[in-house]
């Protein structure tokens, strides 16, 4: 027998999620990691990125929980976070404009700076670690940052920059972001080498002015994707830390699938991510299990 | 400004479209095909094989028009047929269970065999053309059948029967659909090669019993498909003409996205497919242009 299950499909800079209101419908859900796998296949289901709940919180305005098209539960997602923050202010499950959203990896606040059929809504994303040793990167001095380190990968020498998000960054400053060697060191750090033995997401940067940045990246365990807010928030990060762009300033970066604009605070030492917010369609899911 | 467009995501054997039903609802459309590719988006849009109109017809109970991905207009689609028979039945389009739809490739016949959540539909996919000029083939005797020719492909020896269903489809037989060449020959006949000059679609079928055939399918223009409605059919008159089945027996086809039942009718000499029809999910799509 079919399920009828209420839906809204939502994008960040193309990074898309099916979001279930758990908040304002009861439903009751079959087993949340086949659902995601479900709703998530284009040829059988709707067809995303993955699915994301939206659900009441004991310790914050709402919670969200994330769910890879896999069917793993992820800590946290950047692009999901804005997406979420539109849905419970668009819906009337939170009153104010500023509220905080419960994820696995810790409360999160969240602002929408203008609402409307494309949001801009401000994450904050927390204090980015530095440490060699949080990245996690091999070698010495493992509780110091890793600026412009020289490395050598298959008999040529890159520059690379560590920084932590909640997951692991290595930033390469290059020339020409389309002709970076994205398909060489993608493949070759991503999921895995001797520097980066978590894996990596290896993100490739390109400085236009001190407050606009080009920024490629090839994910953990995804390949190349159109966005991936973690990494506009590290490669703003690197760009501070490189002394190309200044903390404190808003800092533009021009990703695949748009722009996010970026601000490392200097008071709070956190960083926030600013960027839109779009309802693709909504609906009803029919899930045949 | 966003248009709300109101859409049903139909799949047959997870071949998937967005069906948009222009008899029920007046809509004034945004140019067609570009449309389909924001629509078949699934970053940004809903994400599909393409989009489905729904439409009245002077000359047939409904009309269909096919959309693929990339914005170009198809002639026809097997498992689209299906699902529109369905949606036409299940929304009260038409009244009877056996109706006329209009394609660009001309008027086809349907019945509902069984409604419900999985319907099944047959579709008189019409005459199959096997002359060798109607493939088209290259070769001496441009009137006759391609059965079981021997064909040399890159040093190896083949056996090819040709059939067209309105597209051509090469035929081959093997004893292991899954050790089938189909990424060797996939890529070598599919889009242009002397032997078939507009390009081919090419199947690997494995006989189980004369009734029951294994079928695997590199589309062409599209490369490795779950399912291939045409090619089904294509594979079962091919089983008739290399004296594996018998014409008027209903042969099952096991697909990878599931089984279609087919019968090469001994009176009609028209060949029928049956197979299921599902809607997974219904709503508004919101269009930013």
């Amino acid at each position: 027998m079919d399920q009828k299950i209420k839906f809204t499909k939502m994008h960040g800079l193309g990074n898309n999620y099916i979001y279930l209101d758990l908040v304002s419908e009861e439903m009751a859900l079959p087993a949340l990691n086949e659902l995601a796998i479900r709703l998530s296949n284009q040829n059988t289901g709707i067809g995303s990125d993955g699915m994301i709940l939206i659900l009441p919180s004991a310790v914050a305005d709402i919670r969200m929980r994330v769910f890879n098209k896999d069917g793993s539960e992820a800590k946290n997602c950047g692009n999901g976070l804005r997406c979420v923050a539109k849905y419970a202010y668009d819906n009337g499950l939170v009153t104010s404009k500023t509220f905080t959203i419960e994820t696995l990896g810790g409360n999160v606040k969240a602002e929408i700076v203008e609402a409307g059929a494309v949001s801009q809504v401000t994450i904050d994303m927390g204090v980015p670690r530095l440490e060699r040793g949080t990245i996690p990167m091999a070698g010495d001095l493992q509780d110091q940052p890793v600026i412009n380190e020289t490395i050598s990968l298959e008999g040529e020498e890159y520059r690379v920059t560590g920084v932590s998000m909640g997951n692991p960054h290595g930033i390469f400053f290059v020339d020409d972001i389309f002709s970076s060697p994205i398909q060489q060191l993608g493949p070759l750090l991503a999921d895995g080498h001797p520097y980066f033995p978590e894996g990596v997401n290896v993100g490739f940067v390109e400085k236009i002015t001190n407050q606009e940045f080009q920024y490629r990246v090839w994910e953990r365990g995804s390949g190349i994707t159109q966005a991936c807010g973690t990494g506009a928030c590290a490669a703003a990060v690197a760009a501070v830390l490189t002394e190309q762009a200044k903390k404190g300033e808003a800092i533009t970066i021009h990703l695949a699938g748009g722009d996010l604009v970026i601000t490392w605070d200097d008071a709070t030492n956190h960083v926030l991510m600013t960027g839109p917010a779009v309802v693709s369609c909504e609906g009803y899911y029919y899930d045949a299990v």
